[in-house]
């Protein structure tokens, strides 16, 4: 058995007692899914399958693609598809899923201590009954195995959105996004999936595209986007079409979480220059950090949560982004300062009750450092959970022992899964519950906290804190 | 009881039997206080009291304050008063001291799992024989039974400070203060509270109100200061003074712990633009860096121990600032860089033995990297203790696992309390000896260190590193 | 007995059972020392000797001399000699070695808790027999007893590195080095010592008597390095050299790991301007950001494994260096920043199954969020062992519950000793075993990683990893 029913909680016979029995508090609660990545027309679309094991566990998984690319397999011969254009010179990607799955098999023991490695065995035995470690040697049978679950009805999506006892889901959606999707699942009555307003490719003036992305986003709101003005009248009528559609949040995306105020002129003449087709990698980092104000002002207004991530250098590998595009797992973190760059945001509406501002980071020297001590103060912050590379057994577990002492953890936004591989979305929360559960039976045992409070905290950390932070 | 008795000690059986034979050691040991913010009149004066329960566990108290404004508690409502002129447009603070603490009882569960939490338990239970959770339901029986206590002479201050057994406290005191209350200690026959130095409201050009200080500084020295030679003369007679009344330290608070020297010429313009009133926060830097330089000179000729606090950006939440004033919870960390910055320093002094520099800094990332190599080479070095945010369980074991391996313990300056909420003195150098023993239990049973060592150093860090490195 | 033999094992029994049962697995296992500093004299020259035991344990261990001139003892008084010249105004350095060694037993307390002290004692113990704490006491019963066996045949170097079991041990060699004693080595039929290429003195344009070091550069590759072009040649040709008489790899220091691409002209400028000794400090920082590039070049050419340390500021104290000179304690880290720096390097070579590149930081803060996703995408890219001060217990727990989510075990070096002091090899060997089977021991209780994959991590990480890393 691959699985074992006390994994995660400590050696110590004591805490994992306690961890154990903090466990079966959360551990049937609803999922709360405020921030992540699925497609909604893959719950939209009544028929929609989770396709073949390959598709399932390996192509579109960048987590599983890059650790093999890194040694030395290469993303063709994963089946990654390569952008238009870009196989001129080259051979085409690997159409075998099979085949694919094998390699996949031959190479599961790089996993070995990762949380891809967490994942997938808890996903092949928790979702699919295969609870055997895969190997090169039982890769096919694993592959017909799952095969044949997935043809069958009650592993379709809406099946297992119904098993996985999903309270409630956000998806994630680009400002000029009709939400084609989610109007249909309202108009079925589905009401606990809803999307989340993210307009980063229209506000970072160098996305590949941009002025095309311009172009839709007047086509969808139906202003002409001339001016600045304009701009913001436009962003601020698809925000209220979010909400209506039952968003509660907004998403942001930054190289840093710089905020600089820019006057209204200034403003105007960026946008002015990026239209133009002359801004420069400097107008746009001015035009970003004057932007998180503004569209810090709209949540403000309309009480849409906003979400900051930062501190991620996206496509760091020009010949991998160049051949195969976005999200193929060379983003890689970088020191990120958030003391100084949130002053402005924080001092024009960190005080205001309407307010509320959800903040992650790739940078783990922050969290004691800045950001626990800023959302120990500000009522308007709340930090996100450990995200990306942190969303791990040691990633949680640091971060907890990082912030907790200094913000408490009422100023913790609870857990998101913030994943597009819809089948892993119990496995990650399932990670994160055993962990909370097992820090609060070390810090119960250390006599820190009482007994009855580390069984409310582990309520709050599992299901009520993303609940409040996301206003669901 | 909210109090366990192995609180802090591993759940694992053994170590925690080894941490409760060590800290049996060191429980009763005096308290050396070196450093903190304690008020001398509330010793010097027989007649002061620690004022309410509201008046001694709320509303001076940032840490709590700082929490309950983060979950949108008004700090007017916490009682805290608005700075003289900034009311005219709002409502008092709240007078009802008991309304207050139904206020505080009722956000207590805030504080699970932090330090506060934790000294506030063990002063209710440790000092006042409160051993319950403080609930919104036994608010108001608590602060019956906190008010009655406080008014009994064994309650008082100086019949605290005899049952705490501090050996020694020291305040801390601005250059232009003329140590009434000092004085009167010393001529009571108190030897073991002793002033310290510090000139940062002199040195600093930015601070509010530079010209004032100047002023005063000029009254309390006796020289006219109208130029940079004449504020060294003023402040090394100041130091003098601190000197005679017992002092064996100076403190230096610095936004970065930069050191620089400029020459006598341009320390002399600085010092006359900043008297004209032109001086630029360039210049403000300036002088600071090399003030630095200069106090550590004044050292190496006094033999007041230098101490430095650098990396706090204070007052990050300007409406609170302008409003409430300083220290109300929004002082915020920063990064903080320390190889480079105190090159200067260290080469000018660092090999003197008659200097003795102890630091102290924010940025948990510089320990491993910066300051414990540097302090296991410089003659002059030793590190602070884990300041504010970080004088907590977890602050200290990062601590004590990123420093000890490079620089041993006989480089680190031991504990201080730094607070100015006289009652919680004993429960955080509690914490401290029971961080510590846990500490020294663990790196025993590994066999790190052998149990008679064990048992010295947890003397050595309860008690006499401290009274060395301070020279006490 | 100072001994412990279950030493570096948690206290908590399961795991200290099963960390000794991973620990049988891999203790005996041959030593690969794939990077460190023992002079190949040592074993070329089949007379040599250990010298006495404040040759072999004191004078040039700047780990242990560092730590008592941090506590006040002068450098002289520990028998470290200092440069030419540099004595005029002094005393000499005490000639006396039994009276430094009762110096340093006297002091030895100073090493609780640190990894020098550690390893001096698993010296003593596991390869002198000495197994009782040295104290001032016993310092000369101690000094007796060891140089009575340093001066027997079993102890001399040669002996010693059969008993140590060392399968492989690379040197560190300057590229000027005519590698005399690989060669005699060669001669005799030892091939498993190994040169390895450090080129640092010819390529940093600051290292004191660059210009000489050019001119021995001309004279061992017989080509005149007159110009950028010649300078290129002669390395290259360097190059072939070390590869004949055995060498896998090069090693390159930098004060940062910036790499950025100079034009062929501006490198043959900055390279003129030098030798005409007007090369300013930024000529060589973007002459040594240069030629990491050209050095990652050649290597994807002939194949040798190019490592990087970078983030030291040598020679922090400039009394102890023009006094002592080099290596004496007083190199002191500074943060780090590898994302943006190995862009350019990662860009050109980093995809290329040909090249290879180990790295080393001074800065933990940049492993989870920099290197370990850095070393999770480039197929090119491994992550070294913790380095230097990080070469202990608590150094390598961090190091691998910071890298290991991210990267997996497969993208990591495995271990290295960094040592000249040859006695210490095993002893920092055995506690990289203890440490890694322990941390396993963690994993596995913890259900994240099966009991036999376990067990063949053990191995990897205590031989196979570096082999394989390093093509041994």
């Amino acid at each position: 058995m691959t699985l074992q029913p006390d994994r995660l909680f400590s050696a110590e016979p004591t805490q994992r007692e306690l961890a154990r029995s903090l466990y079966e508090v959360v551990k049937d609660l609803p999922l709360i899914c405020p921030h992540g990545h699925v497609c909604p027309a893959l719950i939209a679309d009544p028929n929609a399958t989770l396709g073949t094991p390959t598709d399932l566990f390996v192509i579109p998984d960048h987590y599983v693609t890059r650790m093999l690319y890194s040694q030395g397999v290469r993303l063709e011969d994963l089946g990654v598809p390569a952008r238009d254009g870009a196989l001129a010179d080259s051979t085409v990607a690997e159409p075998d899923h099979r085949k694919i799955w094998r390699r996949f098999a031959e190479h599961f023991y790089l996993f070995r201590g990762t949380p891809t490695g967490l994942w997938l065995k808890d996903e092949l035995a928790g979702v699919f009954g295969v609870d055997r470690p895969l190997t090169a040697e039982n890769a096919d049978a694993v592959y017909d195995e799952l095969s044949e679950k997935l043809s069958r009805p009650e592993f379709s999506p809406r099946a297992l959105f119904k098993r996985f006892n999903i309270e409630v889901l956000c998806t994630t959606d680009a400002a000029t996004d009709t939400l084609d999707a989610h109007r249909s699942l309202r108009a079925e009555g589905w009401t606990n999936i809803r999307p989340t307003f993210r307009p980063d490719a229209v506000t970072d003036l160098q996305t590949e595209g941009w002025r095309d992305h311009i172009t839709k986003l007047a086509e969808v709101s139906g202003l002409e986007v001339a001016d600045y003005g304009a701009f913001i009248a436009a962003l601020e009528q698809r925000r209220g079409f979010f909400k209506e559609l039952g968003a509660t949040a907004t998403d942001h995306s930054a190289q840093t979480p710089h905020t600089e105020r820019l006057s209204a002129g200034e403003a105007d003449t960026l946008f002015g220059r990026a239209l133009a087709g002359t801004a420069t990698p400097d107008d746009a980092a001015r035009f970003s950090a004057h932007m998180l104000l503004e569209f810090a002002r709209m949540s403000t207004d309309d009480g849409l949560v906003m979400q900051l991530h930062a501190g991620s250098f996206r496509n760091h590998n020009r010949a991998v982004f160049k051949r195969f595009g976005l999200d193929k797992g060379a983003d890689i973190p970088t020191r990120t300062e958030w003391t100084r760059s949130l002053h402005a945001l924080l001092n024009d509406y960190g005080n205001d009750p309407a307010f509320r501002l959800i903040v992650f980071t790739l940078d783990e020297s922050s969290y004691s450092r800045e950001l626990a001590p800023l959302a120990g103060h500000y009522p308007a912050l709340r930090l996100g959970p450990p995200w990306w590379f942190f969303d791990s057994v040691k990633g949680m577990e640091r971060f907890l022992d990082a912030v907790v002492e200094t913000a408490g953890i009422y100023n913790l936004a609870g857990f998101n899964d913030d994943t597009r591989a819809f089948a892993s979305v119990p496995a990650r929360h399932d990670v994160w519950r055993r962990v909370t559960c097992n820090w609060l039976a070390g810090e119960t045992l250390k006599g820190i906290i009482g007994e009855d409070d580390a069984s409310e905290m582990a309520s709050e950390l599992a299901y009520a804190l993303a609940k409040a932070a996301y206003k669901l």
